[in-house]
């Protein structure tokens, strides 16, 4: 009898799981969206995520079902729980990566630390929330936006008047203090059902237009105070949410020397890409641990730098590996990372990863490695 | 357009080149001899690998054709050739693993130092041989044997009376000096066609009942003259017999202090099982990459020390993953691989390996944690 991984979403994240499941022996397989996706070579089903007995179906011959991405509606996860399907994370943890304004109540509840924040649905309210804040603010729509999709900087309520009216009844906008960040970092943490946690070394991570293209692991200067804080949050928050799997905090290291969340996403992340290459366990096997049941892994690093950066973009034809004959040629320590994806302006289509004891010349080798498919 | 390996047999060898394949977007296809095979979620045909129709019909949709042993017939693979099927590596390098006879004499000619030896197809001969070396050595059948099988020591022609009257006319027998050795080595080479090499560093390898069922990376006490000598002969042979992708050079190092060349195999090989975990470039990433003719990755170690067990045998339900609860507990930082094989006594199903700095630590992880599993 295998032991069976079910995925729903056949992204990239999906096609990372898939290696770490050979290695241990594990049967994964990929509830995809289409045909053609990243992680098509394990795909069982093809359909849509939001029909319950499609989904039913596909989870039936699964020990555990976990996600690719967030957006399972609630009322397909709830009624596979109903069905007697092993959900990892469960709904009711998952609602908080779905939903940023619950999930900003819920983390305020809890004591963590965030941004000042408001719901808000009128344009009164929101140009109140700009006047108490200085004029100018973030709004972001609670449900469905990712990688800068869904989130704006705003000076008036005029900004988002779209956003305003196009709200159903009892829907709010989540508006938050723009808060004056020296850079940004990620926490990784997993957490299993029986409790076990396991952090990962806090990283730097970089974005570019809303859209991560560098993570720096660890976080430089990040030993003691940054790394302490930083690991305690991402803890509590794993607990309080009683999170299964790998979950991603995303934070603020404010110019006033605070720690701040910004962002959950309850899965693997692109924060943690590097530990595949750079950790003793990668976050795409961890997870396949924790929802799993089974012990943690070792997050240690292997070597004491790595630096991942992302390819967006890619080329338009003939994908990653039509250019390694060049990128390889001068950089032999990097690690390539292609997730099968046709090239297009702004897509993320694969990634690298470099490692070593000097992170000058890791990253040196992670930028200098994936310049050669950055267009 | 994909870049499409195919790989001949659907062993744990290419079980092992699907995760790097799919990290670095190489589509992999593998020729499988039976439905359920370790290899089997790559494969696309199931067939008699000494069938060149059927091989070729695979064979043609491939940039390029390699192995996962060494069975496949040369009349196979020089049709193959014929064809216009690219095969990496060639028949005429190949035949130098299929044919130990044939093996011995190249490497004599090319003056690697070998262990004495001689061919015989009589009963005569063997005792002649065996006076010549004190009454003891070893006779060993020239093709098809592996993991200790087609190998005996003898001390009379009586001990193989069955494998001469055996051989068929024109075939012969090869018979080598019992050496006297401290212990085994095995050092690992890829070559790709524009003739670049990469080595890992040199391992020592332990065998229980003529299987390897330790190895340790590197080889202690090697630093120096041995890694050299032992590098040079692989060097050596890799350039002489044109080899492409993984070579591994099983050796001897004797008690009086000099290396020997035991068998070749001309494809990933147990003995760099480690590098998945504890090399920047895994011997199954590189093998892809030398048979496409790619640049070479770093062959270095991530961390001081790797040691690799097998699991030999192995529960006979269950697989490895039924273990995991309780292996994983004890050894967080171990890596496990599992083949997807039944257990069955003295069958190859699996191997833990662990990594670090402290190799009395890294031996008891490795070790302890594959005890969960040898029974």
């Amino acid at each position: 009898m295998n032991t069976v991984v079910g995925v729903i979403g056949g992204g990239q994240l999906a096609r990372m799981m898939v290696p770490p499941a050979i290695n241990l022996g594990l049967e994964i397989r990929v509830f995809a969206e289409s045909e053609s996706s990243p992680a098509e070579m394990a795909a069982t089903a093809i359909g849509d995520y939001t029909n319950v007995d499609s989904v039913f179906a596909f989870a039936q011959g699964c020990d555990v079902v976990t996600f690719d991405h967030e957006h399972v509606p609630q009322a397909v996860l709830t009624e596979l729980v109903r069905r007697g399907i092993r959900v990892r994370p469960s709904p009711e943890s998952l609602i908080f990566a779905q939903d940023k304004l619950l999930m900003r109540e819920r983390l305020a509840a809890l004591g963590i630390p965030v941004p000042g924040w408001a719901k808000a649905s009128t344009a009164a309210e929101v140009d109140s929330f700009l006047l108490e804040y200085g004029g100018r603010a973030v709004a972001k729509v609670a449900r469905g936006g990712y990688d800068g999709k869904g989130v704006r900087i705003i000076t008036s309520s005029a900004d988002i008047t779209q956003w305003l009216t196009a709200l159903a009844p009892g829907e709010s906008l989540l508006l938050e203090e723009l808060v004056s960040f020296r850079r940004e970092l990620a926490q990784l943490v997993a957490r299993r059902p029986s409790g076990e946690l396991a952090l990962w070394p806090v990283v730097e991570t970089v974005q570019q237009d809303g859209v991560c293209s560098e993570v720096i692991a660890p976080a430089p200067h990040s030993a003691g105070r940054i790394a302490d804080v930083a690991a305690q949050i991402a803890a509590d928050i794993a607990e309080g949410l009683n999170v299964t799997g790998v979950m991603a905090v995303e934070l603020f290291e404010t110019t006033d020397d605070r720690i701040l969340v910004n962002e959950l996403a309850m899965r693997p992340h692109n924060s943690g890409h590097w530990s595949i290459d750079g950790s003793t366990t990668s976050q795409f096997e961890q997870h396949l641990r924790a929802v799993l049941d089974l012990p943690l892994g070792a997050t240690g690093m292997t070597e004491p730098f790595s630096v991942m950066v992302n390819i967006l973009g890619g080329p338009q034809a003939g994908g990653l590996p039509s250019r390694y004959a060049q990128a390889m040629k001068l950089h032999p320590t990097a690690k390539f990372h292609s997730y099968g994806k046709e090239g297009r302006p702004g897509r993320k289509v694969g990634h690298v990863t470099a490692s070593g004891d000097d992170l000058a010349d890791v990253a040196y080798q992670a930028r200098g490695a994936s310049a050669f498919f950055q267009h």
